[in-house]
């Protein structure tokens, strides 16, 4: 009998199930199924009104329903018997307001019509005021915790979106029983029961082994109606790779997976790339390259110096601090630029604007962009800046944009790389996957900018395979998995196949760019930050009349 | 008998030829004709061999042709013996190398390949180091001509053009008798003989009334090789509105025209609109709207202070100090938006664009663009310079980007009214001719922005107007035109019909982008221009290689 684990990789679009022998990691079904609803920025469903600026909510019932179909579906392909564990990955921080059995509020009638009841995706971005409080807070208290996130907490984060809640709709935030991490929502909705992953609750939740979560005192000092905020989250944190439970008989019989099969702990969908990629030491850094990107390293060592989302001990992989840092927008800028401007009447609109900016020599459009079309989360961390185009001369070509947009990103990474390696952390290759890694245009661009090898996962869905992993991890060696992440990896991945070496004559040419990008991003995101802001106040303040 | 004048109005795409009446400004007849080679940047005719960057040149057998088929066409319309006066004006700087007779040089078999031989149109942007080092050295040794300029000359004037002739083709500078602004050039086609106009020899020549010529000792020492340029410069200045000379037979015979008509020493295009605007006093800053913007004030009175490109004594009109700045690209700017990147299949892209531009809430976008996409040529006085957007998210819609260029482009307006007010000159409203004043948008765009009346021209060929009243001026109320500028201004124009009023709303808004523009004009312009600058050379090395 054959043994395999199964990954559920919840994205931001669709959910992808993905079935992997354990002895090899060779894939032996998978189904990928979109949510109904997607994002949800203009309106409610069914509703006629406006969401304010910044929101970017989904329907809880989506992932249910989007799941079981794709689980069903992998279910008919392998024998539910010799799937021996699941793992669970999910977008972060991409959270829920839940009554204790795991209600959501917006499926109540009452709450139906109150966006605030509803799933707040990663890429909410409304609660940046909260944000800013938290931040100007915990500083002037000299919060500890701030240090594992280079002194500044994101608007993405749990916090800010539950203080939103509660400011914005203290209705819902008194009947939520619970304000919950959507990939544990999702791992209660198939085991019975919560239990809350400590990478989530590490990276996004404010929670660190050493301090635990913030205090009541921080809390209550920030706004008096935070008070019982503590008693809404989960507090039980596990590991990614240990059980969180096993498939209830209800959640079987709707997929015709096994009753009892173990469940791992949920992890943050980028995090679960690390170990699909195969990465299991100090040096690399891996990176999820789609609509955003997230970086990840690993060290044996704590280091807190600035430039990092967050740092977490046994975050990513058991044994090591998992460092973040991440991109908010990187695939999202190229297809906004694309799809949005060029309105090419062309099946595949990306093809000839690829074709045509891959024949350019670096740096001969002379353009230079800020890649903050989706604000910063890597070192700036301020959802507030904007994007910008630099370089612009009326021979200035669309392929020339395209192409400094990517070059942007790849500046915009750089950034981080420096960062880490000022801090300690060890940064001497890159080794990435998703969507943007099959364009070797880009892959070349990110080796000549950063000066690094950049190898390319074989696994096209090496955060699936991650989360499968996970799943091994969680059954344990006497139910056919691995008792040890580091086995599981070794065992379960390939090593690259495409590697881009960095070139010299482009890399010369890229410093020369990357300096305009450096004096341009601190001129902007550091000493004249409230410029930006006040771009965005002027969209806000005509768009509100 | 009626008593008409004729207008030879020469723009950056074609000529055109204008008959009004002397007592009313009434049109009579006229007629556009394309120059057949347009702008040549991309390689000579008949040539493989690809132009430098920033090369714009042009034909001046085109001139003729084109000149010659529209005189002929409104010479069929109007009676000969009625034109009493004809008026040239032409594009500044637009120069060419001749023959003591005339004869281009780029004519001669010899120097038909040599792209120096040709016509360097005023936004020919090639001779910026030269520019930049005449700059230098009048700074270094306190050239006092630099004073009518704001202290900083422009790569589009003659003395960097003939210079880069001299170093780039010594060949061509030595074979050339003379080297002639292309207006003066025209009026000795048709006349026979040589005149400097005042208005191109004061702003674009480095001369004015007080000083003469920039001294041979500061040309020789900028390069031993001008040692001789002085004698190449054509010396006797004749002020616009008075005879340069009379038509001769020959080219009255090319076109139906009378011998002996009075012809007006030339003017620069832009400069003819004021008086085509009918502006003959203090108080109206005249603009002239077009692929780039010219802007004009008067006073009585010298003042000498930072921010515009030039003054000169009766540079506009007579009694007056004429004040001139300019923006290097407006209508270019939103030309190439909208041609080279929407790529809208449709017989009219602007039209869906700008509805949509205009449909928008002044801020909305909260986008802000540097409009530098051809350089700096006011304030800055700067081609290395480049253009800018700031403020670029994932819900940026390209008509927020469309009016946000529009905007640029009122803002660059606002810096050069300021400055100007700051000096001492007057500036209490806004008249205004040329392509884009047809877009009711654009023209309460630069109201809003500027917090000024808007005058629209009731002419819709207020250059070439201006033209026909200096040719009326030549010919003098003997001869049934008239003897002063305010006489023949005062017959030959009317009143405005639409005139825009500064809104409050609007106001205050734009006093906040504004300020996000002020801020980074000095950011990139003054305090790092060095940055825009580097990435103008990575396009030069990256394409000379």
């Amino acid at each position: 009998m054959k043994r395999y684990a199964l990954g559920l990789d919840f994205g931001t679009e669709s959910v992808r199930a993905l079935v992997v022998e354990c002895a090899t990691g060779a894939e032996a079904a998978q189904s990928t199924v979109r949510y109904p609803h997607g994002v949800i920025t203009d309106r409610l469903p069914g509703s006629e009104k406006a969401l304010p600026p910044d929101f970017a909510l989904q329907h809880p019932q989506d992932y249910l329903d989007a799941a079981i179909a794709a689980l069903s579906e992998v279910a008919k392909k392998v024998p539910a018997a010799e799937i021996i564990g699941i793992g669970v990955d999910f977008t972060a921080c991409t959270i829920l307001p839940v009554l204790e059995d795991g209600t959501p509020l917006m499926s109540l009638e009452r709450f139906a019509g109150n966006p605030h009841a509803w799933v707040k995706l990663w890429k909410h971005h409304a609660a940046q005021p909260e944000a800013d409080r938290i931040n100007a807070l915990a500083r002037e208290r000299g919060e500890r915790f701030l240090r594992y996130y280079s002194g500044i907490i994101s608007s993405e984060w749990m916090l800010p979106k539950c203080w939103e809640i509660a400011s914005k709709a203290p209705e819902v935030f008194a009947a939520a029983d619970l304000i919950v991490d959507a990939g544990d929502w999702f791992v209660q909705q198939m085991t019975g029961s919560f239990c809350r992953n400590s990478c989530a609750a590490g990276y996004k939740g404010l929670w660190n082994a050493e301090l635990g979560f913030p205090s009541a005192e921080f809390l209550k000092a920030l706004d008096p109606a935070l008070a019982g905020l503590r008693d809404k989250w989960l507090k039980n944190i596990t590991p990614p790779g240990r059980r969180a439970g096993t498939l209830t008989r209800a959640f079987a019989a709707r997929t015709g997976l096994r009753e009892g099969t173990p469940v791992s702990a949920a992890t943050i969908d980028a995090h679960s790339g690390v170990a699909g990629m195969g990465v299991s030491k100090e040096g690399p850094m891996s990176i999820i390259m789609g609509t955003s990107s997230c970086h990840m390293s690993l060290s044996r060592d704590l280091k807190l110096f600035d430039g990092y989302a967050g740092v977490v001990k046994d975050g990513i992989l058991p044994g090591f601090y998992g460092y973040e840092s991440g991109q908010s927008a990187v695939g999202d800028i190229f297809g906004w630029f694309v799809n949005d401007f060029l309105k090419v009447p062309d099946s595949d609109p990306f093809a000839e604007i690829a074709k045509r900016a891959a024949a350019l020599e670096p740096g001969s459009g002379g353009v230079v962009a800020l890649d903050w079309m989706n604000g910063n989360r890597s070192v700036l961390m301020n959802a507030n800046l904007s994007g910008m185009l630099l370089g612009l001369t009326l021979r200035t070509k669309p392929e020339e944009v395209y192409r400094a947009l990517i070059e942007g990103t790849a500046f915009g990474t750089r950034m981080i790389i420096e960062a880490s390696k000022r801090g300690g952390v060890t940064v001497d290759e890159l080794v990435v996957c998703g969507g943007l890694t099959k364009d070797p245009m880009i892959m070349q661009i990110y080796a000549d900018v950063t000066g690094l090898e950049v190898k390319v996962s074989p696994s096209t869905q090496a955060v699936a395979l991650g989360a499968a992993i996970f799943g091994a991890s969680a059954a344990g060696a006497k139910n056919g998995g691995f008792d040890t992440m580091p086995e599981a990896i070794a065992a379960m991945t390939k090593p690259a196949e495409r590697t881009y070496k960095p070139g010299k004559k482009a890399g010369a040419v890229y410093e020369q760019l990357y300096a305009a990008y450096q004096r341009t991003h601190d001129f902007f995101g550091r000493e004249n930050a409230a410029l930006m802001k006040s771009l965005r106040e002027t969209v806000t303040t005509t768009r509100e009349k």
